[in-house]
């Protein structure tokens, strides 16, 4: 018997990516990327910064294009390849992504009724117009079922699954009233390929339903209908159209359809493993473990650990969610994240344009500037702030602009700021008893840009280490299907076999760590003065220390 | 006999201007102007970005180059025109740009030991290298002669004339013991023109000498011996080197030299004017009077106004100083200030440099925005606070930024941060009983902007007038002169018969009006918390105010 592959379906805020892996070693044979052709960059945009939505169309084009796509580079690159080979399917996804779909599990923009109305298609992730409703979601909850919130930081996010719904019911209720159910792309584009979207068949992740719709074995499921009804009382019905069964992603959702295999050439009957979000796909992808945080750096930021679920563990504020099982089965995933990393880097370089500098360009000057050296000092907050804060509706900020200041010397405040954001999140960590002793790096940034992973290392004055796969999320994807064809017999097989981590590391520097740590207490000033309701900061002293400190580091 | 005229000599941070005006009616018949030759467009700078330092010799260069080629224009285009109809000049520069010289009353810069020597130029106004030496004498003023900084507002500048010595004093003594003496620019120029640089024959302007050197006939000239002597010795030594000839700017420094009368083919022994800074008689040449702010809009910003000099004045802090005589004869004359105002633009279209626009392009998109609705707010504090905060290590800060803030938004938002520092300073002079009923606008922003002198009445809910001359500082000299050359009794007549405004004015639009009130309030906010030892602000609310400004502002 040849080798044997599985492929990882990794959809992106842009784009969706299929990998071909080989389950025997996790080498990656093929690869084939398609940019969702909605909107800007496959994303719906509104004069309201808040608005983001995608074409769930685009899901399901883009699963055939790029699987065709792949499968045809693997013929070419490895002799004797055959789709025959392929054992199971794998998918990642953004989220919480929900879209609301008919009484057949159909999404309502794949009907020429709603095709282009906005409220009718997948709610992406970076979606704000929820932010009033979360605050009403997070205020009920602390009054009458804190449980619910305890275990995601406290607060209920405007990014997330009930955020939306009950935007949608009061500001388009002719949509909501449209729909039978809402679904999330985690969980529709594995339904999608195993023709198991109608409502009797089909099978939600524990990953989405429990880090964003409050899902939980611990109190039955969905937040009961006394809690939900308090909302809206159809929001109370539709928990009657929420599917009961919740699974992690060692099952499957299951096997491809003939309409599928037929579309995409590979054998049908494989199976699908149920869908998790990119980062915890990305986190296994990565080699996640207990003292192991991986950081899933893209456009946002998601970071993962996991924790032996037989010992009890404090709830963490300000952290997205802690659920049983949403990483790897045996363990409680932990899930925090930074609302925009390579965003505000896109950002600068995309909006603000400095004439003729790219994100290379800009890096290589940057990378030139000792710590402390601008004068500068920024908040990521430009997409509101994850953790711990858990508040969309904060801004960006940047200080110590003089006449002289440079876009290199602004695109490193950036830098240092998303780092800043990375250690407020270990910090937290600490402080509630989960110790971070590694960090594992993935995602574009994490391979293409030393200097950022430097600035991390010298921020952090942790190592930094990158994952040896370039593509961690589909290959964590990978990775699940090989589990779920019984390929390895369990995650941590699976994982010890296909993963792996480059021999390049970065090391923090102690004097430019020296510097961070005046630098972070400035930031951190700023972070509690602009972020918290302590309130009654001094601030005076902010912007004269940043000079000394620029000072001593221009020498 | 034909017309009369007087040439205004106007020295910028980056070039200088000849004016040739009628006496009559204040008619510009010619103009010339030339950019200095040496660093960056007349400013030498270092990476250290305190220092901002000029060639003495650009501004002798300047001052031939220019009134010969006034004098070809004015001979082309007037008919008739003759060299022998000018009857005087008058000369306006920045300030304070004190510069060293030897025993015959000249630059040092101008020999050849020192002409490449940074220590040895002419120490811009925005040179702040002496911050700490300005700290140490405001210090000291308040242990011993709280008097001399009481009148010039409370804090003394590292801009000004004592903080530049004393740091060549410090870092450069051998500079400071090859001097004779130091001069301001303002004094330095008549001086040259009319062949009294020598100490014998020197004369110094109290424009300068009042609002940088804490000069009074109060306590006998400038500050005394043993409160110099506290700061260095040879402080106090300097003392006695300083010219005893002080006076306004309706007293001849002398008559056309020889050899200046020769270089321009202007007639021998006309009358030069005692010198004063660029605002002072840019606020002559607006009109200046009781009741109304001038504001001279340029590369920084000085806010000029006059109160008749037999009524007590309250010390106003945080206002750059109030000089008897100063501005005209028989008035106070209180002086205020942005550090930065034009200079903010200019370093958001050069430094950061959006792809593809000019101050043309952005403006023209700002100016389609509403108030608020960008969710951007600005502190204008990128090269420090002049009024009312008397701060030069101050910085920028900008705040709200989205992943889709364009470049257009943060224009906007600098502009209107320019607007809300104008308004600060109207309420901190109407706080303390001068009152502003006219605000006169001039310089190159009011002349060729309507709409950021639109934000500006938006802002400060008052009628904005634009000066007629788009040279006032010249037009100011030329008026000056024609007062020493006996073409007018005094300034009051001399300015009635040279001066006007623009018949197009800017009123305040009540909604825009209404909205910048809030955004106002929300300026206070930071600019207290980060500019004021009251410290103690709660700075929580802040973002998400702007982001519900931003909310109603789109509708």
């Amino acid at each position: 018997m040849g080798s044997r592959y599985t492929i990882g379906l990794d959809y992106g805020t842009n784009s969706v990516r299929a990998l071909i892996v080989d389950v025997a070693d996790g080498r990656e044979i093929a690869a084939a990327i398609w940019v969702y052709e909605h909107g800007h960059q496959g994303v719906i945009l509104d004069k309201d910064p808040n608005v983001a939505r995608q074409h769930p169309g685009d899901y399901l084009k883009g699963a055939e294009l790029t699987i065709v796509e792949a499968l045809a580079t693997a013929a070419k690159s490895v002799p004797g390849f055959s789709p025959a080979q392929v054992i199971g399917i794998g998918v990642d996804t953004t989220g919480s992504t929900p879209m609301p779909v008919d009484a057949d599990g159909i999404p309502l923009a794949l009907s020429d009724k709603y095709k282009d109305d906005p409220a009718a298609q997948a709610w992406l992730w970076k979606d704000h117009t929820g932010w009033a409703e979360a605050a009403e979601i997070t205020k009920l909850a602390h009054d009458i079922r804190p449980q619910y919130v305890a275990v995601i930081g406290g607060v209920y996010s405007s990014e997330w699954f009930y955020s939306k719904i009950l935007r949608c019911l009061r500001t388009r209720p002719d949509v909501f009233d449209a729909a039978y159910s809402w679904i999330e792309l985690s969980d529709f584009v594995p339904a999608a390929m195993t023709d198991t979207l109608a409502p009797s068949k089909f099978t939600a992740g524990i990953c989405a339903a429990g880090h964003k719709a409050m899902y939980s074995a611990a109190w039955g499921g969905y937040p009961d209908k006394e809690f939900l009804a308090k909302l809206d009382p159809k929001l109370a019905d539709l928990r009657d159209r929420l599917t009961p069964r919740v699974k992690a992603v060692d099952s499957a959702a299951g096997g491809l359809s003939p309409a599928w295999a037929k579309k995409t050439g590979l054998s049908e009957g494989i199976p699908v493993a149920i869908g998790a979000f990119d980062c915890h796909l990305g986190a296994v992808g990565a080699g996640v473990a207990p003292g192991v945080l991986v950081k899933v750096l893209g456009t946002s930021t998601c970071d993962i650990s996991v924790q032996p679920n037989n010992v009890k563990l404090a709830d963490v504020p300000g952290v997205c969610g802690i659920v049983d099982g949403s990483v790897l089965p045996g363990y409680f995933g932990l899930e925090a994240g930074q609302s925009a990393v390579g965003d505000i880097f896109n950002w600068f370089v995309e909006y603000v344009n400095p004439t003729g500098l790219g994100h290379v360009e800009l890096t290589a000057e940057a990378s030139k500037l000792k710590p402390g050296e601008s004068g500068l000092l920024a908040l990521d907050w430009n997409n509101g702030n994850r953790t711990v804060l858990v508040d969309q509706r904060l801004t960006g900020l940047l200080l110590g602009q003089t006449l002289y200041t440079t876009p290199a010397e602004i695109y490193r405040a950036l830098v240092e700021a998303t780092a800043f954001g990375a250690l407020t999140i270990i910090n937290r960590f600490e402080e509630y008893g989960v110790k971070i002793d590694t960090v594992v790096n993935c995602g574009g940034i994490a391979e293409k840009n030393a200097f950022i992973m430097q600035t991390y290392a010298d921020v952090t004055g942790r190592t930094m280490k990158v994952s040896r796969s370039a593509q961690t999320p589909a290959l964590g994807s990978a990775v699940a299907a090989a589990v779920v064809a019984g390929a390895h017999k369990d995650f941590a097989s699976a994982i010890a076999a296909m993963t792996g981590l480059k021999d390049k590391v970065y090391e923090p520097n102690p004097a430019a760590h020296a510097v961070y740590k005046e630098l972070y207490a400035l930031y951190h000033t700023l972070h509690d003065a602009f972020g918290t309701e302590k309130g009654q900061t001094n601030l005076f002293g902010v912007m004269k220390k940043l000079i000394d400190i620029r000072t001593a580091a221009r020498g």
